[in-house]
């Protein structure tokens, strides 16, 4: 019984805070609050890369410091894992307001491979983000290309 | 000369990957991309705190492996740091799209210690997390009261 109080706060809680999206959410697509999940964590990662891309194209200054902030959020970002916003069933063939192919599901290892190498490119990118505008552009090519390989086998065009 | 492929290279592939999204709404709002990214941030923190809310209310049933990753999840989440995606200006008295009070760009200081303590909270729930049911359940009402109280301060009702 010591625990029922903080067990009801904690619940109290959760539903003032999270309670209500995934109610929304839930209302209409079983899958919705994991592909907004899914598709906040690509937001993150596209946030910072844009920083990041606009100091090695000299469309913004260099700034060191940004720069290795920009990298070490990337770095979370790629960190993060959310099996359950991948959920079987939730691609684009079952559901609305997603463009993640119904392949994801059936190439788990290379799915797998192909996050690996974008997590060794944001690694490279927060080694080098504090050196300067050139290395930030040589990292952002590979960092490009895995953001590249992974979309064109298992993202739909946009329509 | 020798850094003008990778920089061609990455201006390319950034184009490809980011670009589009960047001047779709820039066209429209110019902290468009800010808003997203620091909404992306918080739907990421809400889905994780889901995952663990559950567990802790007994509506799904108690994983250490799922908890951990959840908490860990949270815990990159609540490390990112995009003072970028707070732009002075893109409070809700000015644009669409947001709910943050113009009070957030008045009082730093407080919205620093809020988010110290979100951290700790956060940090609280990674060390328990894969520990029970009633472990999260009581780190969890540190966590609601951590959203809860910047929410309160610095953000709108909902309409």
């Amino acid at each position: 019984m010591k625990l029922e109080k903080p067990l009801v706060a904690a619940g109290l809680m959760f539903s003032l805070t999270v309670g209500a999206v995934f109610a929304a959410s839930h209302a209409d697509n079983p899958f919705a609050a994991g592909i907004k999940a899914r598709q906040a964590q690509m937001q993150i990662q596209s946030f910072n890369l844009g920083i990041l891309g606009a100091m090695a194209k000299g469309e913004s200054e260099y700034d060191a410091e940004a720069a290795v902030l920009a990298a070490t959020n990337l770095m979370h970002a790629v960190s993060i894992h959310q099996p359950q916003a991948w959920a079987p069933g939730s691609d684009n063939s079952a559901v609305e307001g997603t463009r993640a192919l119904p392949a994801i599901w059936q190439n788990f290892p290379d799915v797998g491979a192909k996050s690996a190498e974008l997590k060794a490119a944001a690694e490279e990118m927060k080694a080098v983000a504090g050196t300067g505008a050139e290395a930030v552009g040589a990292a952002m090519g590979r960092l490009g290309g895995a953001c590249s390989a992974c979309h064109k086998a298992y993202r739909a065009p946009a329509n």
